[in-house]
């Protein structure tokens, strides 16, 4: 069986021998770059991990489900225009080094260029994978809406919060192992429990970058902390506060979480990650972290394949909960 | 058999049955405010007369082929928000009546709505369908690249342009054929003949569309004549005319059709279609599309059905290629 690094590593020289550059080279020349820049590959190794639950033999699915990995990076394009932001994996955004018209044609084409993967896939419930992934990515852009909803509304209750990680984030990595159970054939039942792995595991690790950005070690965390607190993003820390505060400081959160601030960032981020710790949030949002990674194990738990066979993706979950960057 | 009228009624009836609208609001209602605001449906038409040369029941088809229209659809939502258009038919664009963000997000689910009507096909030549969806889109995002890069371009050749517009317009029409054709299980050449067919047909169209722009009659053209001219459009018109010219002639063209010319619009529409007329462009133009016209006849007469079936597609294209508006 393959572990992680052995699959991360498999898909990273996967990607490297297409080739996605042609003319015209405006068009093309983003979606390599995009590709080029690294991440953690993490939905096609799910995929992968889970069809190599069931099946040893991997290399036929890798093609189709490089899809994944080329559809989120379509998505981050997408997003990252929207979002205004500059600089993703520690380089210029598409929109940034090229132009919006550029982002956003090359990402539509990108994300053809996940569908031209996703084709290649010849097996069992071909029709079943695909509609899929077409639920999945609409998904994605139901929490993307969602997300930037929630820029304009002063309050938003956990569970609409929730509902929009769940769609941005959590359904992607659940669909890949979904996919990837699929296309082995796997039962019904196995199906959806890996689907539900995910889901938990999915939640467990939007809420772990809420928490990090706040609690994490800089010096680990590789990015500067408070970067959603400057941002104003409504995280599951600033909602549950919100939830728990006084008057005063629900007054002051609100102020200061808003498009208007004009204050001192460096002083605001102290501020507000000190009413966090005078509510607890630290602790609550590490139950629901410990909460979400139970249910993840409890699904795996049930899955109708040896357990040996599971330490791989078990492994994963712990990595990926208890991570510091 | 059915007309064109026949099958552009039945689907917009079709299209008016679907319920496009749901939560998030911001991301589906564009889609409805799209697809409500009309337009030839020739895609999908094209497509349902093609199936409907060799088959009759023409029902079980319709949902898939909407696929096409709403692709079609979600191309020029992007295209709207490149190219800063304000306007499309006769209706505020989605980038204008919402937001950017809007317009980009709501492509996204509208393009992956197509999929979803594409992927209800079940029939013949499943894979060969999707695969030839997928090359096409492709291919109509490179015409919008190449489009957009000639704006910054002083000359266009001849043959640059031909091929612009037949990424960005006819492959997709000639795609609609094929794939009408792929579905009735026709044989290879009467799908390569019908591909043909559209893909000749759209050439004759575009270049129909810009003779209009400049040499159309105005009353029922129904929109101001010299568009082209005004948005420094280098169409076929302008590219032939630059041809020919004289260095007066030559140098005063690419001086007006700069983005720093500051003139009088009406003026410089007067004088640049003065020069087309100077230079006879208008009747070469027109042969340019009666020899495209020839060819689509030419491939059509060689489809192996009765010539009688044939009359509907044929009439089509002497209606578009004829047409004032």
């Amino acid at each position: 069986m393959y572990t992680f690094e052995d699959l991360q590593h498999i898909v990273n020289e996967a990607l490297a021998q297409e080739e996605f550059v042609k003319e015209p080279s405006d068009l093309y020349e983003p979606i390599q770059y995009a590709l080029d820049s690294g991440g953690k590959r993490l939905r096609p190794v799910l995929a992968l991990m889970a069809y190599n639950l069931f099946e040893d033999d991997i290399h036929s699915k890798i093609k189709p489900i490089l899809g994944l990995e080329i559809f989120h990076n379509f998505t981050l394009i997408h997003d990252d225009i929207m979002d205004r932001a500059n600089m993703r994996r520690n380089k210029p955004t598409i929109h940034n080094k090229w132009n919006d018209n550029v982002a956003i044609l090359s990402g539509d084409a990108m994300f053809i260029k996940a569908y031209d993967y996703l084709f290649q896939y010849q097996g069992n419930n071909f029709t079943e994978v695909l509609k899929t992934f077409n639920q999945t990515a609409l998904m994605v852009c139901e929490g993307q809406q969602y997300d930037m909803n929630f820029e304009g509304q002063d309050s938003v209750k956990e569970q609409e919060y929730l509902r929009m990680i769940e769609l941005k984030t959590a359904v992607l990595l659940a669909s890949g192992l979904k996919i990837g159970a699929l296309m082995a054939d796997a039962s019904n039942d196995d199906v959806g429990l890996l689907r539900q792995f995910g889901l938990f595991m999915g939640m467990a690790f939007q809420l772990q970058d809420d928490y990090l950005d706040a609690f994490g070690d800089a010096e680990v965390f590789g990015k500067k902390i408070g970067g959603d607190i400057a941002a104003n993003k409504k995280t599951y820390l600033f909602i549950k506060t919100l939830e728990k505060a006084n008057e005063q400081d629900a007054k002051f959160l609100l102020n200061v979480f808003h498009s208007e601030f004009s204050g001192n960032a460096e002083e605001k981020i102290q501020q507000v990650i000190a009413i966090y710790k005078k509510y607890d949030i630290h602790k609550l949002t590490r139950e629901k972290i410990e909460a979400y990674f139970e249910k993840a194990h409890e699904a795996l738990a049930k899955v109708s394949v040896n357990p040996d066979r599971k330490k791989h993706l078990s492994g994963l979950a712990n990595k990926l909960v208890k991570r510091k960057m």
